[in-house]
């Protein structure tokens, strides 16, 4: 898989004369998902395109409408090297597309006239605790956004809706639409962290109580998520600072006002990330300290135990000694005499250990 | 409650159509409390406004003198909305005002002619030592100040009071009075940090003396809120040390010093609040090696009971066999003998004890 | 105290009208020490002012000679909004005069004309071990310095005895006698840190020598008081780094050497102080292993003396059990028998230990 | 090894005049492998230059064609002052490329009119689990690529296979064929963090299994590993940021896109260390709990064995002793009754401890 | 020592009038050792200086040659005076020379026309595996370079030598001379480096063996000496970042390349100091795991023979009572009878034991 990047390159290169692994190809090809939208203020139009088909597309291309391609599923090296010279991608960007191993990254190809960002989406496994991450690319040019998605999702269908209604979405340039899908990618991150919130919480009630092994498990399990989620939203502050700022003419200046809005959140969410972690170490502190203070109440008992009965049972061993001459064995109530001993030694420890409050 | 920045705006956008859901709107409403008020050099007025007259506001607008609008409550998307209108606020800054989990910050519209800052409002709950955050949002324009307070708040009374009484404040600028609005707001935090400090002190003094498991939950729980704290204030180094340092014209030249007092001040909250950090795993870390201390206190006390009687019962032991020839048994002083064998041992035993300096 | 900020603004704002405390602060000023020392660089002339006549200071401000006013002592409101009068003095410099809590600092107010130093005089309590801090306020115009102690101190006087002595000091400016001025402070600091450098020392051979909680104690405070210091020096390195390379005309261009060389000495005293914490951690960390240690030794002892006795308790036991017909029992040298066997299982056991070198 | 700086300048210094050590050298030149890669877009040639005949080299020079010099193996002083005169490289470059010993770094030669880039070429020895470095370095001038590898290295193969098909890469300029060198150095590192992982997620397996010390030591060297690796990748940042940004000719500005490409992968493979490095202090505070909680597993059994067995001993002892008056020694049922009583006694004992939860 | 600042401007300021303490201060130059050599590129020449006629000196001031001064030992206030003023040194270079106590900085004093930097030169104490620190400033002026050591010191010795054979070094200039002698002292750094290694990788042996508090002691001791070391060595980083980009005149822009040399070689030193710190710390974490498990190892065994023993003896005691009517005691084989029952017991517990894994 990491050395994809490699593999990548040598098929995009010579993918011109070799051409035989087209069947397994197609086998690829038919699970991917084509949407393609196009709208003007006044109106929207819908198309499913088979990715057989894949030139259809280029027909959205010189439209003054802003124009939405949205793909789900893994592409073929074909179709990638095929919307590359339709669109007129730069190779790394086709390249970055196709690897689905991206750290969350833009990059303004000001000549080729787009910005290419790379982000991802989450999800969280209720089951298992643990994040899932899927690769979502966006290309965003003058009138068209091509979106690639690693998997179907449901994500965007929320644009899709206010796309549909007659919201105020479509009267924003294509860079605004780029914004409403991050946008509706980085809301969810806060569902997520609220998700690992709730399950930390567990942990920590966990970690008062028992001195479970499974208590550090889970701590640990969770700390890797939140790694994972950390390495996947801490680019983006880079990312969005840096739009939000950007002289580029691929981003109006009204919009970078949205760009900023979606930095906050990000800066936001890095905030809970951090506090999560802080509260991580700290719940394995308490448990270290629970399996401390679990010894110290088991090492009391031994030591309650011990000393109370070893003084007693050296009284009796003292007079289980088979001594002919031992003039307490012959008193009349020598047996009471030490059975009283034994008591009064008893009394006198345990007042002693109440004294040091341990019991 | 995450996800609300999706729906506020849905809402935002929606609103002009749909009105279904006027009842519950108007029960937000009765609990808002808005006061005006208008000043000029040489006196001012108050009134209180209520929200269903909402557009009573824009009466004030449109005069020279200072107009301060404080809203206390939970606003409805309606109010929002209305305002928005009547001030031509930006639709991020509503969704902000609204959301109520802001980070701390300031965006500065020029072109729309105002300064948007988010701060925080901080209390202390005495009895459950947890930390209240109350999201305060200010718009300061040329003319107008609008603070937004998701509750009724008693934090501003003082400037209330300063702007009655014939105080130097009636001669300064709508910037002034935001100036003097945050300086409340952040001369409390130090209070905040006083009473975490006392609670703090109590918690070492627990630690020192006590392995109670509640020494832990309490540093977890203070680390918890100095954290809570830390959100609030951190992001506002950065807010008012750009203020102060702003060409915007909204912030004039003069009024720039006192930003850079708060900005000192914050500085300084900040300096405090690592302090106490610190100060907490400190604590922690006496309260580990109590533990541990405490645990070696139990060890020797097994230790010096084992030590001594083991022996002692070891000899009890001896003598107790039953072998037919056993010429001590017979010895007329043999019992004496033995004794007095255990006294010496015992007392070998306490000396090397002592010599280690055990008791 | 935290919130006197609040307090001295109103004061300073009302004092205009209300002076109905005027005992109390006639109080304040009986403490007040004022020295005026007016030089040129042929001579000097020296003057104790009382706080009384306050206004006889001004006939020194328009001299051409170099003007140093120090005031020593808790100074009344009065007294320092009459200054500030006197000598067009910013509301904010005046307050942070008076509160007494402030961060290290430099405001420079170009209009007004002086650079405003706020610094903290260091002191260090032999017997508490404990640092104490007095904030020294230093006010640099073109031919006056102002310097405000909290309270009378000594830490001045070398630079009086230079002024006196015919010494270069009086060839220069105003802004070189506030180099000298922070320079005798600034230098004091390597005292506070070489004394606790010496008590540090001493607790790390109790380190490692004891396990009572007095280390721990120890420890603890010494970190607390380096934290103090570190809080009055570390913003002192952006202070003297902003100034000598300020484009001020308040600090002369040959004068900016010597602060370089003030800012030479905090970063040098910063890296002492990230020393000597460092060194707390691991002297804490000896104390931890220390404490492992010790219980180290304890339980081997404990395991040492059963592993012996137990076993051999054993033998006697079994030999003093009571059955009819026990062959060994009847044996003319069963008793002897016995304890060579409890003796050889001794000599076994004890080198098994021993080849653990466990003794 | 250290000190070669110092020794390198001084041989190639002093070599003019001194020649003696020649037989040294030349053992040296035979392990040297010199391969010489001419191309231009129509058509390439190789050649293999034996190091005796070094200044053959000088030939390929003046075309226009692109010309790679790759150096595999140790080179004698001799042979890089030769080339250094041929191609006109600073000193300072003669001694880091003899040296070995470098830090990954960029230099640019504006004048000499090369860029110098050493990078590190790594390897994992599965057997060892241990990081092997290479040092290699890259000389870029405007037609003409010079590389010196440490050893042979198969490393390059798949560039010069690249080179031979009809691949783009001979379209482009010297700039192009150094990213194509340092990219798959760089893509190797994934490989090597990839065998890392691995072998990490067996230390983590084994960390929450057992307490054995081999589980130390293997944390200790993964870490050193990290550190090594870490070593080599983390100034890779500052490089290719720099060269991404550069404003030199030497590298073309369609050219930067790569080297930022370069730029995101080493962003990457640092972000996956950090995540490395958190993970096996994760997997050591586990394997820490681990030691803990199996001695309180030790603990537990040793105190429920002496818990149960001590009281009934106790008992035991009691009816042991010989006093003359013992009623329940001459009960019929005495001894039946004894054992009941400890029976019911071991009974209780176990009751109290299920309770507690530890078997 | 610390209050040395102070006290030696006062003595340069005062050493006009006051020359009372000759005597002392002829006492300090016997051990000067002052070093002249003169160079042009076509020859050289050596002097050797006497600390009194310190004014012969002067005669080398205004050749066209290099001359470099190099003073060993510990100079009188009054030969620092007099070289002040014979070269246009400024006061505070002066004071700094005479401290001995200063961080390693550069100052450039751009109209004096010279560059004063201080580096240490460190040593390491093979016995107390300590590292000894000498402060050696540097002046570099056109076309002379003064050298202060506080010692006599063998680090210039290789610089001689290459000044005297017929090395490239006499073509370059004064700050080419800085260089070398720089270069040498910290190329003496890695062999520290390398000394502190192989020690720590004996501690580091230990850590994985022994328990004993020696290895605490030399972990501490080693991580001082790196402290040390570091405190020497991090300033430099940005001392030859900065001189590698300065815009003086007083490093040519062909010597940059070296100084940016010096730099590349400092930060690896940094580098390695990180590292050897880690290791520490990483071998710290080795030893407290290794106290842990000792621990268990000794409890383990406490326990193993506790569970054997305790049950059996119990027995013992059970058929030790004399209660009259025990069937047992009478069975012709009963004694056999519990010592086959002590046997089987016996063997259930340590196959209990075997299969916990304890042996």
């Amino acid at each position: 898989m990491l050395r994809m990047a490699e593999k990548i390159r040598d098929r995009l290169e010579t993918s011109h004369n070799v051409k035989s692994n087209t069947i397994a190809e197609n086998t690829e090809k038919s699970d991917v998902k084509i949407t393609v939208i196009d709208y003007v203020e006044s109106g929207y139009e819908e198309y499913q395109v088979d990715v057989e088909n894949i030139e259809d597309i280029a027909k959205y291309k010189a439209t003054p409408s802003i124009t939405w391609i949205n793909f789900e599923g893994a592409l073929s090296v074909e179709t990638i090297r095929a919307l590359g010279e339709m669109f007129a991608i730069h190779k790394l960007t086709l390249e970055d597309v196709f690897s689905r191993e991206q750290r969350p990254k833009k990059d303004i190809f000001e000549e080729e006239g787009y910005i290419y960002i790379v982000i991802h989406n989450l999800g969280f496994d209720e089951n298992s605790k643990e994040v899932k991450k899927e690769q979502i690319s966006i290309i965003t040019s003058y009138n068209i956004v091509i979106t690639f998605c690693e998997f179907e999702t449901k994500i965007f269908d929320s644009v899709i809706g206010r796309i549909k209604k007659d919201g105020k979405i479509r009267k924003y340039a294509s860079d605004y639409l780029t914004y409403a899908l991050i946008d509706v990618i980085v809301d969810n991150y806060f569902d997520i962290i609220e998700k690992m919130d709730d399950h930390i919480f567990e942990i920590e009630e966990a970690a008062f109580k028992s001195t479970d092994v499974k208590v550090v498990e889970d701590i640990k399990n969770s700390k890797t998520q939140l790694t994972k989620i950390n390495l996947s939203v801490k680019p983006l502050i880079e990312v969005f600072s840096s739009i939000s700022k950007t002289d580029s003419k691929l981003i109006r200046k009204s919009t970078k006002n949205y760009y900023r809005d979606i930095y906050d959140h990000v800066v936001r969410i890095e905030d809970m990330i951090e506090t999560e972690r802080e509260n991580l170490s700290d719940i394995f502190s308490v448990y270290e300290s629970n399996i401390n203070l679990k010894q110290n109440e088991i090492m009391k008992i031994l030591t309650i135990i011990s000393t109370i009965f070893i003084p007693l049972t050296f009284i009796a061993g003292v007079y289980g000694m088979n001594f002919v001459n031992m003039p307490e064995l012959e008193w009349k109530y020598g047996y009471y005499f030490s059975l009283a001993l034994m008591g009064i030694i008893c009394v006198i420890i345990i007042y002693k250990i109440r004294k040091m409050k341990w019991i």
